[in-house]
């Protein structure tokens, strides 16, 4: 079913307060929920931290767990943003295996993806690249990098702000 | 004290589960610790995801905290990254009010910075930028740009890789 496998980015503010995360990922998660990417940080005010939740599912079970996040104290807004035009980004750091033989190969590959050399430590046959846009931006990148050796990869998941006037 | 607002950066291997996210969590929130930023994303292997954490606290409390995650079924491995060098990264996108009398000023700071306008919206006044970089750096254009407008704010949360050959 299309339905149950939609993906939507989800933006919660909420109070900065120990606790308020694991209540939000509960609910998720007893819902059965799996959250694919989560991105918490403060914001312009220390007090208020602004979550943002990448997952899948149907749109009717996913309304019910967003009723429930309303009724929560320490939640101040939710936002889906199914419908929203949004300007959208994530980080990856990927550390690979890079002899002097393939270096040059890496390089080349990360400048056509404009993703920048962030760490080289030669002695050790390591590299670590970093690349910004959007997720699929990413993906496509980190699939090409896939003849190569991966030895680490973070994503910071996904963060968005809708284009134009409209908040959260 | 200096021991109890020391920062501290996590990484956190954990199976990519419904309600993992929850129990690693809460364990920081019964103990009274407090999460800055959370980044968690899927890694190389999809049935991996890897949680960014950076809190604050003393050392011996965090310890505990570490060891009882290290118990926990769906955790892999833990690496407390404040012995390590390390590359670390995160984004921040920001909509600011941006009439045609103060955008070029905005601009010629973001240019300083090396950020990025990422939308335009002329007809609505506002503008969204992004930057990347060390959490410093990010803080510190975020502070430049109190002088405009901030609409809307919102960061990834720091992800990190340690430099060279060591993994978490």
């Amino acid at each position: 079913m299309n339905d149950t496998s939609e993906k939507h980015t989800i933006s919660v503010l909420v109070e900065n307060r120990p606790g308020v995360l694991a209540r939000v990922a509960g609910l998720f998660a007893r819902r059965g929920f799996n959250i694919d990417s989560l991105a918490v940080s403060a914001t312009e005010d220390p007090e208020i931290s602004r979550m943002t939740v990448v997952t899948k599912g149907g749109a009717r079970e996913l309304e019910q767990v967003l009723k429930q996040l309303n009724k929560m104290i320490d939640v101040i807004n939710i936002l889906d943003h199914t419908p929203d035009d949004l300007v959208e980004r994530e980080i990856a750091l990927v550390k690979l295996k890079a002899t002097t033989k393939n270096r040059g190969e890496i390089m080349q590959l990360a400048s056509v993806f404009r993703a920048e050399v962030a760490s080289i430590s030669p002695a050790e046959n390591t590299m670590i690249l970093e690349i910004t846009g959007e997720g699929s931006r990413v993906d496509a990148f980190l699939e090409t990098l896939k003849s190569f050796t991966i030895l680490e990869l973070v994503r910071t998941g996904k963060v968005a702000l809708v284009r134009g006037a409209k908040q959260t």
